[in-house]
């Protein structure tokens, strides 16, 4: 279990309501990036915040007083998903508790408690060694949740300062409790709103029902229209760029112990779904999905309410496996829908950001050590996955600082990353520091 | 123009917030039927507040010293539709402002204008004459947004004090300005809630996204499948009871002077739409439909939030043609989403309230008679219309009266009836009140 300061010293993390997406957190994520740099600088790192038009990046570095240590960059993102509803969280998302052994807040798994374990892990390594072995680099994301959009000018203009051997992500996830996992690939993403527009204003349902068109109808009318009957999705040109899955690669994902039965367990949902012909873990890891994040129009309230709404709108996201790009999807989404748009509405699609989805080698040297260093810690060897979910940064390091991550993950798929109670096991953070100091024993040794 | 103190009076009627719809507004409620009844007691009237579940109805009857005089019955209702949303307003809408000769407020047409301009008219006839010539009952519901849920019952209970010759319906509207209207029909209303629910709790879209159904998407494809390609609802027998329009009655509407135009500058709307083989006003007078009224699924708030939604729900209205009946078409409504409910979501539709709907004969003794004191207010002849829109109460008053209402309107088709800035022209408040005495007088005579 971890000691009493460390616990206090994350919970104090977990507080800072740093949700990027809520233009009101300003001050809150300006907080938390410093408390973040006071930390690191505490722990003798050269730390500095990296002003960006959003919140700021947490950049700090520890030089090796070894010649010729190798430089290690460690990537982590401070920033939180939204937390609404409130009334479906069992304890308030920035006050966190644990029960059971797992830490339910907000960000528990999703960043913070994967990022705060490795600078804990560094903080015993200086305690017990007194200095690095390896020039160490945390460079601390405050816009990971809504898509990094000044990450990649940051890395351009620090590009000097982040010249490393090997960048490690701690953002994925294990693939069961005891199981570590390497993820070689990520679906990317592209993140749009659709906007159904009629009438000027919401209108009588009986004055005018029947005779005008309905935004809202018509915006159930365009994302009715995103799937075939067969689970595919629809768009003109959609699949065009989509790498098949590997059959070796394929070979593999069908050894793990993966059971559908936990899926629908974890999630409640009353049946699997999906495009016909993959399986659960090639849906997830392999093919791209179009999804219908959230919906609003018209009235919401108790009761009733006869009108025709002005206007509709939904959030989409689109998850991209290789060689699929951002830029080209949502061109072909905008089109989909200006061409199936209604005379009676005007339909308008706004980009709200992408990241490209991502695949790397998982037999390069710093892979391997990795690997070898999660045997360790875990006592089991760690699987070669991919990842459903997306990291856009990932691909930005490498486009920028010419190095591809190396993905862990100290998560467990049922940690609820995105909804509400979301967790973090206590043991984790434990795990995380022997990880971390099993990474530097082998970058010293 | 109406007098200082009748408008001093008419806009503390409007301040009520008088929401039937809202449950936090029952202090309201009860304030504003309050008010009502000590304005009518003050008339002379013995008046007084049936309690019902909900909102009490006002019940207010002065007898006429006439030996042998009629009853007329006089129905309104001091409910409004919800105010919201309160940013579309361009002052409170529970702040009655007058701009180029309109009241902006909620219910200013619908229906606190109207009624009140027929208590004025009472007040007036009594300042001149001292008596009234007939028998006068005022019945003013306190829940005709909603439904008028427990109207019923208080017609039942109240049955013996409610005896009446005629019932005047002052809830309509004119067919522009400056042209009076009667109207022979209205349709009627089924309103019902469609909930999709899919995974226990909102799930991450990257970590789950394409392996389990996505409720908003399901939502989207039940709410897409209620109309064909030809506008038409596609509802298993949802037209076999609908009584076709009656060529006489369809020859008569094309005299009037319809301006499509006008509808599309009234509503904003870019086009109009509908069922494919009738006009607008046939869409509007005597086709029943299907509407969208609201969505809420998943994240609406700023920026993104990648989840697969844990629900989605939808509110739904029905306007129904003789001889349809609510209770028959809810049946069709749930019958039709369970049918199509995909396996990964579970589908529930409840039904809200529903009103049947009506069609009387234009031509009673009273009929006529309304319409000659219509000409003598207008200086034209009211024209027999039908309405789109649906008052339960109306076919609840001839079931348990027995009597078919006559219904005259005050408000204009461009009054933003259940929307944003809702107006009523101040002018008409001094027509209501001459239509009232008019009335009275040839009742008298």
């Amino acid at each position: 279990m971890p000691g009493e300061s460390q616990l206090r010293e994350f919970f104090t993390y977990l507080r800072f309501p740093s949700v990027s997406a809520d233009p009101a957190r300003v001050a809150e994520m300006a907080a938390c990036a410093a408390w973040l740099r006071a930390k690191l600088a505490a722990l003798g790192f050269d730390a500095a915040l990296h002003p960006t038009p959003g919140p700021p990046v947490v950049l700090a570095r520890r030089a090796s007083p070894r010649p010729g240590a190798p430089t290690l960059l460690i990537y982590g993102h401070y920033d939180v998903q939204p937390a609404d509803p409130p009334t479906l969280w069992a304890s308030p998302p920035f006050e966190p508790e644990v029960r059971d052994g797992l830490v339910y807040a907000r960000g528990a798994t999703d960043n913070k408690g994967q990022t705060f374990a490795h600078i804990l892990g560094t903080e015993a390594w200086l305690a017990a060694h007194g200095d690095l072995p390896v020039n160490l680099i945390y460079l601390l994301d405050g816009e990971e949740e809504i898509g990094s959009p000044h990450f990649g000018a940051v890395l351009r203009a620090r590009a000097a300062d982040l010249a490393c051997d090997a960048i490690l992500v701690s953002d994925t996830s294990m693939v069961a409790p005891g199981q570590p996992a390497v993820a070689c690939g990520l679906r990317g993403i592209v993140c749009v709103d659709l906007r159904v527009s009629g009438p000027a204003t919401d209108l009588h349902s009986g004055a005018f029902g029947g005779a005008v068109a309905n935004p809202a109808a018509e915006l159930a009318r365009l994302l009715a229209a995103l799937h075939d009957e067969a689970g595919r999705v629809a768009i003109p040109g959609f699949y065009d760029q989509v790498a098949p899955i590997d059959p070796a690669e394929a070979a593999g994902w069908r050894t793990l112990a993966f059971d559908e039965g936990e899926v629908l367990r974890a999630t409640g949902s009353p049946a699997l779904a999906g495009e016909a012909g993959f399986t659960t873990l090639e849906r997830i890891w392999g093919r791209p999905t179009a999804e219908v994040n959230g919906i609003t129009a018209g009235y919401q309230g108790p009761g009733s309410k006869t009108i025709i709404p002005a206007h509709a709108s939904a959030k989409l996201s689109f998850r991209l496996v290789p060689h699929q790009s951002p830029g080209d999807i949502a061109r072909k989404v905008q089109a989909f829908f200006a061409a199936q748009a209604a005379p009676g509405v005007a339909v308008a699609t706004t980009y709200d950001h992408g990241g490209d989805p991502f695949y790397a080698d998982p037999n390069t040297p710093f892979g391997r050590l990795v690997r070898e260093a999660l045997r360790e810690t875990f006592g089991r060897e760690a699987v070669l996955v991919r990842e459903g979910l997306s990291i856009p940064v990932v691909s930005l390091l490498r486009q920028e600082l010419g190095r591809d991550a190396v993905l862990v993950g100290l998560g467990l798929p049922d940690c609820s990353a995105h909804g509400p109670n979301e967790t973090f096991p206590l043991e984790h953070l434990d795990r995380g520091i022997a990880l971390h100091l099993a990474i530097l024993q082998r970058l010293a040794g």
